[in-house]
């Protein structure tokens, strides 16, 4: 723009946004976006943990609300639901015999509690969940079972759904055939001291019994145990005394660039503010937070945008999508003309998906091309959200996946470790340069967007 | 050898160890030694954590003897000594005010106990240990002094010498100004949730106050806090309850390869048995025992050496080196050849140093020579021995020191993540090569190794 005489300088500001002016802000946001690493490190220090349901999670919102207010946002406002709302107790393990030293544990999201001074009993284990599908019903009564099922990383996070069944219905499983109690290899990539929590299911009507995530050196050390006690029992004392607090208020945070025409239908971009207690929730999921409120507000400050940007940080996502099924509840006479959300992390986005290249390719591919300067590939696999915008499944409108990179994802997920080291400022801000010229092409998208199902 | 007629074959079996042999037997336990691994492996599982002066610690020896025995040493015996123990006890620490959250906390030895229901105080920061020394006496009254002071990873190790001092000797400091407790930034090099924990002291006479750890990213934490806090007080709540226990029983193994003089001054191969309690001790120190005895049987399974080989496996080196001075008090009569120690994890030799460079050259070249096939460098660096030799420093004798690579040693030194998945079986292997080859030539110098000074 330097070369530009005074007078067509001054036009190309008057006008609304255009490509050149949305190219520009998302270089600006890949060479010096401070925004999003700006609400990363202020709510991982001023607020921490914000688990869903609790106070924490409340100043998390009252926090939000002040900065997205700060940033510009228009109306910024607390939507309120109520919840039930579980909390972890002391939690410790330990090897009682043949080979006695502690385990390091943590419990699993709707865990029962043991009796406070413990429960001591043989421990079962098994290698994969198959295998212990494959248990004779009855045959784990009065045991404690392992599920040792090894997760490695990989950059699509497909990864998670082959281990993550062992934390989601493993101790329901176990249970069905007699546990006491379930112990798991922690759903996790990386070999360090710090287990891995997350909710486990128990079915309906069925008891919950107490569960816990063991670290992967335990869970290793453990199965090193039950091969060399060659036949004699391997016994663990486990104390978990989780507490279920019942309904509480949880509440998600709102904000938008109202668009020239707000009677459009919006574009909806989603994060959510809760995380889970034993980190401070910098990957998962502050990080999606900033990303999406620094590119709604790049996308603004190159001129207002055809239609409105509508934020959604929701609440109580890891215990089971309270603020985004509230949400969609709220909403749901609302149409959406298209929705993404940002919940895999910090690190780059190096995929674009859709649920559109068929339907509307012409859009696809020009999404596509204008981030591949960036790194990222378009693709041909069909993008079905982040699961806090399930109102954008419900009314079968465009959904847009900008998959990161998930190579490390899980080394952090849902541990103590999930802390703003982790967060790389480069990627973050590639984040916020590839979520900039994207949301600002569909909140500039007159047509209607027409997703292939 | 494959070549060899057979008589000759049964000759080279029947003579004392020999330069080629001893090669061949280096060669071996590069490509292949098990004999560390197994008992790294053995003790970190059957055993865990051996805390000193703990029952564990008994519970680490009685493994060690009859491990020892099955391998083949002669002389396996225990060396029964008192000392002073001290234990952990419950470990919490939150931010109150301004901006409450938990922070990940371990005590450091010798640390005082708060109440049982915490103590709680206004932080004031300080980011390195020359900043809490330029503190006015008196100005910490009623405070707990954070000492942030910042350590990166170096090859030799030195990182700990300008770091060390602030758990060292930070807390007894922070007290003669006033603090009522300390924290510290961890004394580690990498960025996970699980503060190092470690030995501090405080003078004669002068009361012990709570002392604790920080990890790295809490640490970080509370310095942003504190720049944003802008002059408001950052309140912490300190819970640490460790308890002294008195005057406890512990005790050093020792085992010998015997030589065939026994008469003459053995060279002695030192490592400790005991761990902090947060980890199981699997680089610190099960690796360096794990590799001494390695070697030694390898140099045995050549010939019989001219010197005996006499391992101690130290008890209590953590906690104040209890078992090497009793070590030093009980042998101090006996003549050593030689001494040397393994205690800075399990990789790779990358330099070997003595203390006779100058006053026998040409064994010292020997040495180095016969080394620098597995990429170890002599050096003219002066060899001071590990903490449990000081019986050779107080006899003025040979010491070596075959130096390890400690760029990542410092991540995991007296954490948690002080476990089996630490040691890299191929850099193991490296050691017990390296050890093999330089004890070999130690146990048949027949000469007396005069050190320079």
């Amino acid at each position: 723009m330097k070369h530009l005489p005074a007078a067509l300088l001054a036009l190309s500001l008057a006008v609304p946004a255009h490509a050149d002016g949305l190219s520009d802000a998302a270089d600006a946001a890949l060479a010096g976006d401070a925004v999003a690493w700006e609400f990363v490190e202020g709510i991982t220090t001023e607020v921490g943990p914000r688990q869903a349901g609790t106070e924490a999670e409340a100043r998390g919102r009252a926090w939000a609300m002040e900065w997205l207010r700060g940033q510009g946002f228009a109306r910024v406002a607390e939507e309120p639901y109520t919840m039930k709302t579980w909390v972890r107790g002391e939690e410790r393990a330990e090897i009682v015999s043949p080979f006695p030293q502690p385990l390091r544990i943590t419990a699993l999201g709707n865990s029962a509690a043991t009796p406070a001074e413990g429960l001591t009993a043989e421990v079962v284990g098994f290698m994969t969940y198959a295998d212990l599908e494959a248990a004779p019903a009855g045959s784990l009564a009065g045991k404690i079972a392992f599920i040792s099922h090894d997760m490695r990383p990989t950059q699509d996070g497909s990864g998670y759904s082959f281990a993550g069944p062992a934390r989601w219905t493993g101790p329901a499983l176990a249970a069905s055939k007699g546990a006491v109690a379930t112990v798991i290899r922690s759903i996790g990539t990386e070999s360090h001291r710090t287990p891995h929590t997350g909710g486990t299911t128990f079915p309906e009507g069925a008891a919950a019994t107490p569960a816990g995530a063991l670290s992967n050196p335990d869970a290793d050390n453990l199965e090193r145990m039950l091969a060399r006690a060659e036949g004699r029992p391997v016994t663990m004392k486990l104390v978990l005394t989780p507490r279920v607090l019942g309904d509480t208020q949880s509440g998600n945070v709102v904000a938008e660039v109202t668009g020239r025409n707000p009677s459009l239908p919006p574009v909806l971009l989603a994060c959510h503010l809760d995380s889970w207690d034993l980190g401070t929730g910098a990957i998962d999921d502050a990080s999606g937070c900033g990303i999406i409120a620094a590119a709604a507000k790049a996308v603004a400050a190159t001129g207002q945008p055809l239609r409105t940007i509508r934020l959604l940080f929701a609440g109580a996502e890891e215990t089971g999508v309270w603020g985004g099924n509230a949400y969609a509840a709220a909403h749901k006479d609302e149409p959406i003309a298209a929705a993404l959300e940002s919940d895999f992390g910090a690190d780059r986005i190096w995929r674009l998906d859709s649920n559109f290249h068929t339907s509307n390719p012409e859009l696809h591919n020009k999404l596509a091309q204008s981030v591949a300067r960036f790194g990222v590939a378009g693709s041909t696999a069909e993008a079905t959200g982040g699961a806090d915008i399930g109102i954008a499944r419900d009314q079968k409108t465009a959904i847009l996946d900008l998959q990161q990179d998930g190579t490390r994802y899980f080394d952090l997920h849902h541990t103590p470790d999930d802390t703003l080291d982790k967060v790389d400022p480069a990627q973050l801000r590639q984040n916020v340069a590839v979520w900039t010229q994207v949301v600002g092409i569909l909140a500039n998208e007159a047509k209607a967007i027409k997703p292939a199902r």
